[in-house]
């Protein structure tokens, strides 16, 4: 199957390594936090006590970081990446950042003659683990096959989004509509509560209308609604408001860069930043429906 | 079968008419423009010249009008039809109005014994000739029952929203949705574009992630992306921007009366006022995808 | 001097009416609620008990009343206003209302040969005592002119902004543009204060650059920057938070029915929705700092 | 007087350099493009060839560019700025940049013993050539007196805003202001517009009223209600809208990094986003007065 150098080991990066040795690859893992390293070594993989160590002799190098910041450093800086792989090597960087950092580690890895990928997730800690997770790819068509065959082994819908930066701009569009899905959701019910009508029933009749959305058909904003959901069960996540917030504030950075309107998602992405800052930034995004209803119901 | 009177023969009264005459109903017709009356003639209705004279003998009274006045003219005005029928006639208003409206006319026919549902549709002009359309109905439980014996002969899916009222609530709840749907639509496609990607990509990638919604399955803004759909056929409508902004703009009047806080709602109402103004009210409302590509093509 | 007719003598009708009294009018007064007539006779005004008796013999006659609807009853229906007066008389609506009533009874009085004029003020309570309002006035310049003789002794500024509906109108677009100026000034302070900066320090550069406006300069929202401003003294009004949110759902009914495009103050509209309806609507306006403040300081 | 460096001589640079000049001051000019240092040499200005050469012997370097970009280029880089001066050289900027690129040019600049401060300005080409502009400055209170002997000769206003960063983020409030002010405006006059009201008459109701603000007051952007404004010629500037857009998306950037809300100002981003992708970007930036207009003239 090949060796995979995984770097960044958190919440999702651990799971995702985890699925991979049980796919059959050869896993060398590192993370700043030693440990994180270590007790994937239960597991069969191999930890690595620097980026030279970890990349060495691998085929593909995945990397799951916080933010651009953290991939400008660990690709470009000295003894980064960069510095110690060669053109065999296939990269993915699977964090989700903006764009133009993407661009521009896919512009010096080509300078060197190394491929590399953008292809952030969506799905979550659950689709992490269930090897269940959505990878928006962005890179050469060649490129985009060979990664594949690795990230198969971690998520279920592989979709390839067009050259380097790609990746990350399909991940921004769709989550961008879906911070509208979800405020207009919780616009519509709440208006639709306030005037006498059962949520129930409305959200029964705008799914089967042109009100249907993957928001309401899936994460029912309004608690007692839908058993399963987040909102029936205290807004445990699912999927935070504040990776909501952080997804809505890429997609204004990358408008303000493109000179784009996006009113509908600038306005979404101003109400988290309402309801977040008011300490509901660790509960799931369909708590926006709480901003509405606290309103209500005073 | 029985007897159904029908007040308002335009666009979309008039097929709903032939539809029940088909299903073998005797069906009596009035409209204040006579010749739509007499027209309806040809297909076995019956003309009438009067409210006094459609109502004579109905069990079932419909009305399909404009706006609220008119509403409030027909039932209310003396010589209205409230003075004409009697508490064995179910009344239904298939018109889109204000939930207010709907409301006092129920309270003045349930003051005389006379049962009163309204009934909006959705479905357009195509499910009226079809009989495809939806109603979402207010109304007692009772009420609802029978005035679904009738209303099954015009459309495929009829709900029950609560009370009298509750089916325009409905209605507005939907379509204040369905508005922040499509201007979202526009905004994330508009955003890729802008970036890079293939529009049929993002939306393929899109609806098969959490972005997925009504206007991105059926009603794709972009030209060229869904074959069947307006976008791809000029703009035909469809649904035409200027009964989009209407609905919006009951929305708003719904929110503002009940002091409701609807920030998305009001944001794609004024989104179309922008776009309507340029002179695209009568084209489908998934032109609001130019209003937002004008912008990045200059 | 003349006689005045008042009706509605509420927190603002009252000292209005006293106004007159001290300026030497003959003041007859009526409210549906008895004992508010009563004591104003304290202060020389006449007592009446119905609309027929108080306007008897009035050269002049106010109105000052919650909404449209009681300005429809009072005038307009069975043994209201329009049946008592007569050519010679005056009307004047001060009530803030939609332009759509104040026309509807200026048509009715026309048709009678009654002169009629809309008159909303601004200025609160405190300026209704202190004979300072502002009267923004609708009507023909001679009845225009007329008015003016009876509304300087209770206000200082008297615009005259068009025919009769235009009071209101004037008043909506300058309410809209003040809940636009508190909305942003209260966001400009607080993205300052977030970034580091001194209130007082930011309030005195924007007042003396291009950020200059009436809110920053009058009804500073932020704590401690003004000392007599309703900020420093726990938003105590000045200009209540549910007067703002009535005046600007008056602003986007009126752009609903003219099909105006009116984003930033439907926005402003909803800002105060969500404060209100969180126990602040008796606040002084100024009090959306809090909406913006309580989520920077979790 | 003492010696100044002057970097990018651009439409602003230039004339301020010139003042300088008039002041006495001996001025060593320097701009990518050459030519630009040259013609200064007419006025008594010393042309230099690079960064090293400029900064010999000042005793205060000032820098005006572009973007953030062209700022951490001219101080950070090899052979920049920083390389070239030591601690008795007082170092200002006064481009409009982000505050983040501010500060981490303070810090390098502290780091080596060197005041550093920014100073952005306000009032255009006029103002940089009349010597009235208005300088923000952030920086310790000490090396702002001493700009302050420097920036006099240029600008009327200097205010000092706070700590390094602090004239960025008082320029980016105070414009975001701006933007909302003159968004508001726009919309006011065009609701009282589409509702009968003539501008000039609203305009001075508002200006004596609760609406009154900078943009209403010098800038009224309804054509022909005030001679000298840019809306009376044509829209020529004056502030153009891209600045105001570039202006507006540094607020924004400012506002997702410390989470604030920023609704109106996003609103108004987004507004002149859609206007200036018009072809009016050069126009001034009250035109986009024209963007409400024109849909109400259809």
């Amino acid at each position: 199957m090949g060796t995979v150098a995984f770097v960044g080991l958190g919440n999702m990066g651990a799971p995702m390594a985890r699925n991979l040795l049980s796919a059959g690859f050869k896993v060398q893992v590192y993370d700043v936090v030693t440990e994180m390293a270590q007790e994937l070594g239960a597991f069969g993989a191999i930890p690595c006590a620097s980026i030279e160590e970890v990349t060495r002799g691998a085929d593909t190098v995945i990397t799951m970081l916080p933010a651009g910041e953290h991939v400008r450093a660990v690709y470009l800086s000295d003894d980064g990446i960069l510095d110690h792989v060669s053109g065999d090597t296939l990269l993915i960087d699977s964090s989700t950042i903006d764009p133009e950092t993407a661009r521009l580690v896919g512009q010096q890895a080509g300078g060197k003659g190394i491929s590399f990928t953008d292809a952030p997730v969506s799905g979550g800690v659950a689709g992490a683990k269930a090897a269940t997770l959505t990878f928006i790819v962005g890179g050469k068509e060649q490129d985009f096959s060979k990664a594949e065959q690795v990230l198969r082994h971690m998520g279920k819908n592989i979709f390839h989004a067009g050259d380097v930066g790609s990746g990350q701009m399909g991940k921004i569009c769709n989550n961008l509509m879906l911070g509208i899905l979800m405020s207009g959701t919780c616009e519509a019910l709440n208006l639709g509560i306030d005037n006498g009508l059962d949520p129930k029933v409305l959200s029964n009749i705008m799914l089967q209308s042109s009100g249907r959305n993957w928001a309401l058909e899936l994460y029912n904003p309004c608690p007692g609604v839908m058993e399963n959901a987040p909102a029936s069960n205290q807004y445990q996540p699912g999927f935070m408001s504040k990776l909501m917030l952080k997804d809505l504030g890429l997609g204004l950075e990358a408008a303000t860069k493109s000179q784009s309107s996006v009113p509908m998602g600038a306005l979404a992405r101003n109400l988290y930043a309402f309801h977040n800052m008011n300490g509901n930034e660790e509960l799931d995004f369909s708590s926006l429906f709480e901003f509405y209803q606290s309103q209500s119901k005073s």
